[in-house]
This record gives C-alpha cells, structure tokens and sequence, in this order.
C-alpha cells in the first residue's frame, strides 16, 4: 500500500485539529494519519497492548469504531474537496467533516499484536452530505466493516 | 437516577473482564459500569480532558461509540440473564455478549467538562440475539442514540 506524503488530518484548520482519534493538537491522542491510496483512502494503526477487548487477545471493540470515526471523517473531508477539485496539497482549503451516523460490523475478532488497516471508498456525495464505506483488515482479513453519513463543516 | 448496587460489568467472569472501556481487570481502561435501573439500563461517564472531538469544547465521536459499545453489550448481557430469570446477585451466571453490529447517530455536539448518562432498552432477544437501543444525555439533552445487535457467548 502506497501511501501519498500528506495526511488527510494534517491538512485540517487549527481550530478542528484536537480530535483525540485522529488530531495533531492532541498530544494524548492515536494521532491516526489518513492519506490518499489510488481512488480510495487508507490508514495504519497498531492497536498499544492496553486496548484489548474483554479478552486479552482480542482488540477492543471501541477502538475499532472510533477508528473508523476518524478514517471515516478524514475520507470524507478529501472526497468532498477532490469532488470540487482541490488539492490535499492547496493548504486550507480542506473542509472538515462531521459524524451524523456510523454503522459497524464486527464480523470476526480482530487480533491484537496486529497492524490495522482501514480503507475508505466513496458512496455519494450530495451537497454537504458524503457517505462513505470502510473495512479494517489484520492479518490480511477483512474484521470489521462500517458505513458513514458525515456533514462537511464551513472552513474555519 | 437510582443505581443498583451490583455493576454489570463486575459479573463479567475474569476471562472476559480484560476491556479497554468496561473491564475491571484493565486497569489502563475506561472502566465504565453499568447498572439495572427500573426496566432499563444506566451508566455515567465524565470523559478525561483529553477526549475532545476536533473542537476543544466537544466530545470525540470515538469515546461516544465506545460507551455505547461497553453499555450495551453489558446492558444485553443483563437483559439476557433477566430473560431466563436469572439475576445479577447469582455470581458466575452471566453469560457475556460481543457486538455484531452498532448503529450510533450524532444528534448534536456533546459538551465537555459533564457527566455523560448512557441508558439502555431491551428491543428483542431472539435465541442468542439481543437488540439494545441507547441514549447518550449531557446537561439533560440527549446527544446521541444508537442501536445495537448484540450476541450472547456462552459463559467461560
């Protein structure tokens, strides 16, 4: 997987970067970083050793939707911006997104010790309103899958 | 809001108790608890300062789905255990729930710096298949609702 050299998040507005998910102003924070992979987007994150679900080998169920959260919002802020033909790589110009409605799938225990990765494909886009469609693969198997309905924000 | 005095996720049998949001043998974690209250469930929650969504005045959306994911996985459990005429009072018998599916709609921003009241509702048990639905409440508006297809393991 290929990545492109700007993270979808690291290109949001100051004032919308505290995200405890996915923001660069949040030092506690997973800091997930979202990029552009072909038509589609992706990400990467290694669950630490603490976020196990109610059994040790498993990845804690929470962790997995607030990942697609975060790769969900970041997917849908660069598809809206690429529909009205920006760039990652104009600065500013990228309107951030907000979760209306999120919808997982567990479809089988996801490990822990395991990178993740999240993919995101656009459904439609209809004004402000973008859906999206994600899963969350580890050891080559697709775990979960989700859908989004998120809202494009005004640029701060 | 009366709380019984028995937490739900404290009758959780210790392989299952390891959750990053509800276990009590996480120490790292959340530790959400969930009680009976009336018919329904009920569990609070004051999120750490470092929680905030993207703005620094609101909640993250991940920490919203992963109260919902701990409540209401607890909250089938104990509807479950109700169903066969089981109570919480009798150690070892409750048998765990995983999520197979959750539905949460953002309905508006939810605050930082207040407690967070999560309630639940039994919508159907079928066999192992228990469907919960949820509020999330701050400064007594609910922020959000969610819905949820839970699956009954059998105890460890």
């Amino acid at each position: 997987m290929v990545a492109e050299s700007i993270a979808i998040q690291d290109c949001y507005g100051d004032p919308y970067s505290h995200c405890f998910g996915c923001g660069r102003n949040n030092p506690q924070g997973h800091q997930l970083k979202s990029y552009w992979h072909g038509d589609e987007t992706a990400a990467r994150f290694t669950p630490p050793e603490h976020y196990t679900g109610g059994v040790p080998d498993h990845v804690y169920g929470g962790l997995i939707a607030s990942l697609f959260d975060c790769h969900g919002t970041a997917s849908a802020a660069a598809f809206n911006q690429r529909d009205k033909g920006g760039h990652l790589e104009e600065p500013e110009t990228l309107e951030r997104c907000v979760t209306a409605k999120l919808e997982v799938e567990f479809l089988s225990p996801t490990p822990m010790g395991k990178e993740l990765v999240l993919r995101g494909k656009l459904v439609d886009i209809e004004g402000r309103k973008v859906s999206v469609s994600m899963t969350l693969e580890a050891d080559g198997l697709t775990r979960a899958q989700a859908n989004m309905l998120a809202i494009v924000l005004p640029v701060a």
